[in-house]
């Protein structure tokens, strides 16, 4: 059975669940109980029952249609992969289309019943929904536990408890300061699920979820104590000791239900896009629930200086991974060996993995040579993988975790000759690249002041890249970590802090021509200030990635002598940093890259 | 008796009223009962008690001190003008300094009582501190009236009724849309007191304030009707006459309040930013009041085809009177005529004066010479008056009402020899008035994201302006029109629109050297649509003002290749289209300014 016909399957099913159970929409979205960004496979229903497998999406069943909401980043996926089946993907973003609350509100009317399952929805999802759609919800109907029958388990594997030489900063001042904003608030404690925060405060990690280095877990700090909620496999008996000395107690993963219900008579803070409505709807019994901002208490993206010096140290390590790797890959396929693009991503990660201090990928590799690369998200696949030519783009957006740094980046990497139309986009989305990396703001700008010099260039041409310009990246912690976020859309649900020293983020503008290339720079960015005169204080960018575009993909023409004079600024930087690390074959490239004076 | 007795009397005296009325603080803020931004001599109470001249500002006086505070605009004028006063200056936008709201938070007791002119206070303004001071107000007290002796009258003039020639509306059909919001805001009315959106929906105009073409009015439409309250003196018979036509009903302005008390049981729209606190107390006794933004109904910042014709002609009489004017004032000067600020103020209006169509100047033209120009809204005083000499740059920052278009425009005029710092700062200055007269950008930018577009240049090397880089211009109207407003500072309490075709709006950076001279350009642009692509519609702007940067003022080798080409393609737009209606010497100038072949 093919799998579109296999996706048509399950789909028939749950309609038969849903009719059963009197529900009109069954709503899947694609989250965990801690409103994680990365799912681990123990939570990935939506993908089970819609056959897509991005990272993000919401599918929603009724009788009529099965809708699969998609971002910018899976127009193009979205389609591919559910080519053939019933499956309609709505491509939010594009004028006319509805979002998913208005999706509800047009289709349903009142007396429809509309279910999902709490703990995989947010309460602000679920508060946005609620108040726009005149329904009836079940919010505690799982029907694709009856139809996906080898849901796997959730790994649990041990945590790791981190140093302050990698974090910066102690677990007790973390709490500290968590207190301190409880006081301010006059409140008794806060809640948090989000894993990050969790794994930031009490300076753990974990691997229960591919890519991040989180555990599942929960945490409830009050005035006086703090409780760290571990899944049973996650800890022994040293762990407990360990946190003894920091006040801290361990408790079961699996109890925090109950233990919600127990708390009465609180004024308790908590994150409603980290929380289940669920988890929600329990606290809200019997205590004050007050809405918050976890990064509001928590402010883990202004990263302290040890987190600063890993990142600008473990950003050498990567680079020398990243441009070793480029030099082997290119060296693989010119010599005539049979290279795809499956090969090409596995063989990056052995070049990271022999890194002083390498923890795992930070996500997993995008690796997409000529067509592939202009699906924005392209996961290859062993059996589908293409094959590496002597020509054309290659587009590996990758990363890693090491011992107190995370890293992103993407080079669009020439493997031979190119068309005019490939190296004029490769240098239009370069002049935006550099450009945001140059900028220099005032104290008080916020990101989406800057998204335009990301974009001007493709803009001025009628061309644009479906995805935010920048988001921000945690240290040694998710990939993907909120607040930041460069785009130029203001969203009042989203409000973006001031850019502020300290804050790493990423700079990646693209262009993705459907059909035949994709092109995306990403340079890790650190604010960093630049200098204060009598009209205050100037900011700027120091770039942490220290990987070269590459010469033979730019047309020098199109560029300004401004813009120009930045990528040689950013090369001789590389090769400062970069080239005494470097292999023989390594340097060469380096200075080829790197040299412009000839 | 010096300026500065008279203002230290003029606040003693107040504060022996503040006593006998058992008031600790008093306010007066800069405005008139309709929340104008320009106010009438007959309303100018802040600047009487304070000395300070400016157009914007608060002044609150308490038993220890008088505090003034002021925005970036004016904090040089204000330290001038209230030199050896007890008046305090708060300069609104430096770190540190208090915001209105915060000082009376910081300098009151809950038993204090303050006081003010309700008349005077917009309701918002009142909320806002209402909602963060604890303190009792007394919201009827006109103290001021009691020193102020001669308070001059405000003018009546009477109206005039614009053609749909001029407006490209009716007025039915004006009023029809803001009774389609009523409908779907399911409201009884909607009560105006703005004066450019009275105007604007009823295609009238005024005199009553100088600058502004507006008339002192108040308007309440309903579901059924129209009731237009005008001056007694503002209208006869014929205005009746032809608004019973439209529907329209015609009252008295002095009866509004008594008229607002009558409303019972209704459900009335009103913006708060523009409606008195007294008035917004009158209407909220029996009457459900829902706060909305003029903006939101009355979309007058998105011109019509006929008031976009009028702007783009009318540009080319006010470009020909200013480069007339510029030609005749460098030539005086060099044959040696005395000359001084005030003169060459005066003389710049007799040319657009002489120009069909013209009703009066926008606002009060601002000629400063070296040092004067750094003050931003410098206001020539004809006994101070600098003279102008044959070197230095005079900043004129001008306009006018022509019968269906405003201008705004500021060319700063260099007079012969200037110094290197000079032409830098002309020229980095330039850069930014290019690079925002040339953005491109996607349907859905917002001001905010162009900011940095006009900023950067100056940023890169530790400079600024304390002011925005844009504003809204009215057609025929108030050359400040909200709610466009271009600046970095994303302010959730004036969410700015999406950039759409038919908005006009400023481009005017500057640069200030305080003792020195200041440098501003500003030119006006028209949003228009550009391409529409597979990305979605791209938009840019079309320079409606037609002067030149003067060529001798510019340091070519700081343009970058791309700035220049803007330069040229503008310079070529301003020869094609002004070049016919000049003088031999304009012509000569202008050919001169506009060709860089050489």
């Amino acid at each position: 059975m093919d799998n579109s016909n296999i996706v048509d399957l399950r789909i028939k099913k749950l309609r038969e669940l849903m009719s059963e159970n009197d529900i009109s929409f069954y709503i899947i979205p694609t989250s965990d109980p801690h409103g994680s960004e990365y799912i681990d496979n123990a939570y990935k229903t939506r993908e089970y029952m819609s056959g897509f497998t991005g990272s993000a999406g919401t599918l929603i069943v009724s009788k009529n249609e099965a809708a699969l909401f998609v971002d910018g980043r899976y127009h193009i996926q979205a389609d591919l992969e559910t080519k053939e089946t019933c499956i309609s993907v709505y491509k939010l973003g594009i004028d006319g289309v509805p979002s998913v609350k208005e999706y509800l509100n047009n289709q349903t009317v009142p007396e429809d019943r509309i279910g999902f399952d709490g703990r995989l929805m947010m309460e602000d999802v679920f508060e946005s929904i609620n108040g726009t759609v005149d329904a009836t919800f079940d919010c505690e109907l799982n029907l694709v536990r009856d139809i996906y029958e080898n849901i796997p388990k959730s790994r649990e594997e041990k945590i790791i408890i981190l140093d302050d030489e990698i974090t910066g900063e102690s677990c007790e001042s973390k709490i500290e300061k968590v207190r301190i904003f409880i006081k301010e608030k006059d409140a008794d404690g806060l809640f948090l699920s989000s894993l990050d925060d969790i794994c930031y405060v009490f300076n753990i990690r974990g691997s229960d979820i591919a890519y991040n280095t989180v555990a599942y877990s929960y945490a409830y700090i009050t005035r006086e104590s703090a409780t760290l909620y571990l899944k049973r496999n996650a800890y022994d008996e040293s762990t407990t000791k360990s946190f003894d000395l920091s006040s801290v107690n361990i408790a079961n993963y699996e109890e925090i239900e109950e233990e919600l219900y127990k708390i009465k008579g609180k004024k308790i803070l908590l994150d409603k896009e980290y929380t289940s409505c669920l988890f929600y709807k329990a606290l809200s019994v019997g205590n004050e629930v007050i809405s918050i901002k976890n990064y509001d208490v928590i402010k883990k993206y202004i990263k302290n200086e040890i987190e600063q010096k890993h990142a600008r140290n473990y950003a050498i390590a990567d680079a020398v991974a990243l441009i070793e790797y480029i030099v082997s890959l290119k060296s693989s396929i010119h010599e005539g060996f049979e290279v795809d693009e499956y090969f090409a991503k596995e063989y990056l990660t052995s070049f990271r993995a022999n890194m002083k201090g390498f923890y795992c990928l930070s996500f997993d590799t995008i690796c997409g040579y000529k067509e592939n690369g202009a699906i924005v998200h392209y996961s290859v696949n062993k059996d589908s993988a293409k094959e590496l030519e002597n020509n054309g783009l290659l587009l590996v957006d990758s990363g890693a975790h090491y011992m107190g740094a995370t890293t992103d980046v993407t080079r669009t990497i020439p493997l031979g000759e190119l068309s005019d139309e490939e190296r004029a986009a490769y240098t239009v989305v370069l002049k935006g690249n550099l450009k945001l990396m140059d900028a220099i703001f005032l104290k008080g700008t916020r990101c989406e002041n800057l998204d335009i010099l990301a974009r001007e260039s493709l803009w001025k041409i009628g061309l644009d890249y479906r995805h935010g310009t920048g988001h921000g990246i945690g240290s040694f912690l998710n990939v993907h970590e909120g607040p930041i976020r460069i785009g130029y859309k203001i969203r009042e649900d989203m409000p973006q802090p001031e850019l502020t020293p300290g804050m790493i983020l990423s700079d990646e503008p693209g262009y993705y021509a459907a059909g035949k290339f994709g092109i995306r720079h990403e340079t890790q960015l650190l604010c960093v200030k630049k200098y204060e005169t009598e009209y205050g204080e100037f900011y700027g960018f120091e770039p942490l990635t220290l990987v070269p575009f590459e010469k033979d993909a730019i047309c020098f023409e199109l560029l300004t002598a401004e813009e120009f004079d930045i990528l040689k600024r950013y090369s001789d930087l590389i090769r400062e940093k970069v080239m005494p690390y470097l292999s023989e074959d390594g340097k060469k490239w380096l200075d080829y890259n790197t040299n412009f004076i000839d």
